[in-house]
């Protein structure tokens, strides 16, 4: 049997997990990072992986290749990341320093492009020809797999769906665009819709589920909106109407066969997709064709990123070895 | 040598092309459209295929194949065509019929993705990986042609740009959403907003380039701005913004290595890339790579559509035969 070693860096934990060679995972660790900077880093990466052999029972070099899903830009044809800020990592050759410490030929991708393969090998998209996965967070993280492979543009940077603007003159975002669909979509657009609301509405129930502005979480409205107060309901209404038109322009330009939404505020399931299927009804292009794309939440939550990592040297080129 | 035979069907014409096998055009011909309707416009792009053929010295049987680029919606698998209002054709399997008539294998496809691929196999596209090619006409019609295919999405109807909404809530679409692309951006789009600014001010130059509404067309207002008059220039300032809001959205979905801009408007040239490589240089993602798309305008002008017609056959399934 081959094994594969899947890691998924993040800010504050690196994850590390052991599949077979379809996805499937056959254990799953997590260490906590607390180091910053190219050696530490490389390091912790290490004992994430050799803690998830061990629990597996096997030996590192008894793996067939490691992935690495890596928060920043990554180039994955040289193996290196960069502007990944709060890892302390500016253009470091990630790869080719974990292939080293372990012996094993690595691959790198972005963690939201490795997040969308795990869906697609193993999750929602695992029968589906293309799928595009969107995971609200922070920001909105993208990724699309299209006939099999990780779509990733001429220079490795395709897909930065949560910088497509919706609504022109906006929002102001940190990428230098105002009105990006990340700044109204991601958890941290609708935190921030629902402090404007509750700041101009100071007799809403949304006090209740949040007696000061910094407890406002993505779930706030819902829960708010649910128990019937109207002014959590204009928010939720304003915020997945801005969540949809984003997903409608997805949908338009690449038709994939499978959309899926991750993320913490996923978690609402049918409260927020009704609502989006109900603007896909009334806007999508395709609306009429018997082929359309199918909406979902996504399957395989955190270990979405884990999973789309081990599988990323079958999706792609050998780096870093 | 091998022939190849490119149909480019517009509202009221067809033209006709012979190409080699690396789409250099032989002839190229053009013939009135007077009919409507399958049986009609079938015998329309035969006589075009024949008298394009005439011209070259060919018999058809002689071409490899004809390919097909249609208004409407293309199925290109079946080889159906719908929602060609003003030719007539509600689902209609154009290319059988035409396939019939002539005695030759025939592959369709939409007329926004064959320009594309015309452009990408000897247009601005012929030394690039990937291209994505964007029309401003009467709307937005764009293709992208990804490592050497066109992208058609699962369903064949991928790439519908002009409907990516950029003003949430912004002017009506015909297609049923608001704020669409393609109500700005297009030919169209600027002739309206042109409209309204000469409305709003009955003392501009505009009303020299224009002396009323319906005389105006997507050049008057460049016309105008270029000979100094400020409300021009605002419009001009508008519709550029517009325009390139898309286009960065585009870029930081697809990073194709080149996107090149056609259509009657694209004769502006510098005056028109000008602005939008400013607005790249703020907000595109990549605006620090150094790998980055490169923006021009088509080169192949009205043969776009026909040259890539002829190469249909090399760069998706054989239909219709």
């Amino acid at each position: 049997m081959e094994y594969y070693i899947g890691i998924d860096l993040g800010g504050t934990n690196v994850a590390a997990g052991v599949t077979d060679r379809n996805g499937r995972l056959i254990v799953r660790t997590s260490l906590p990072l607390e180091t910053r900077g190219a050696e530490g880093v490389t390091s912790a990466i290490c004992q994430a992986a050799w803690a998830a052999c061990d629990r597996a029972g096997l030996r590192p070099d008894q793996a067939v290749e490691l992935g690495l899903a890596s928060p920043g830009t990554v180039d994955p044809e040289r193996g290196i990341v960069s502007n990944a800020h709060n890892l302390g990592l500016e253009v470091t050759p990630l790869a080719g320093m974990v292939a080293e410490a372990l012996g094993l030929p690595v691959c790198m991708e972005n963690d939201a492009n490795a997040a969308a393969l795990g869906e697609y090998v193993s999750g929602c998209g695992r029968n589906a020809l293309s799928l595009v996965a969107v995971t609200l967070g922070t920001g909105v993280g993208a990724g699309a797999v299209l006939n099999g492979s990780i779509y990733t543009g001429f220079n490795g940077a395709a897909f930065e769906a949560g910088h497509m603007v919706i609504h022109q003159d906006g929002r102001p975002c940190n990428c230098g665009r105002r009105g990006c669909w990340e700044t109204y979509a991601s958890a941290t657009g609708l935190i921030r819709t629902t402090q404007a609301a509750m700041e101009a509405d100071q007799d809403s129930a949304l006090w209740r589920y949040a007696s000061e502005l910094a407890q406002v979480t993505g779930k706030t409205a819902f829960d708010a909106a649910q128990a019937g107060d109207e002014t959590a309901r204009q928010v939720v209404e304003a915020y997945t109407s801005d969540l949809a038109c984003g997903i409608v322009n997805l949908i338009n330009l690449f038709q994939p066969e499978v959309l899926c939404i991750g993320g913490g505020v996923s978690r609402q399931g049918e409260n927020l997709l009704k609502p989006i299927r109900a603007v896909l009804e009334r806007e999508e292009f395709t609306r009429n064709y018997t082929r359309r794309t199918k909406i979902c939440t996504a399957e395989l939550g955190e270990d979405a990123g884990v999973i789309g990592a081990a599988m990323l040297p079958l999706a792609c080129g050998q780096q870093g070895t």
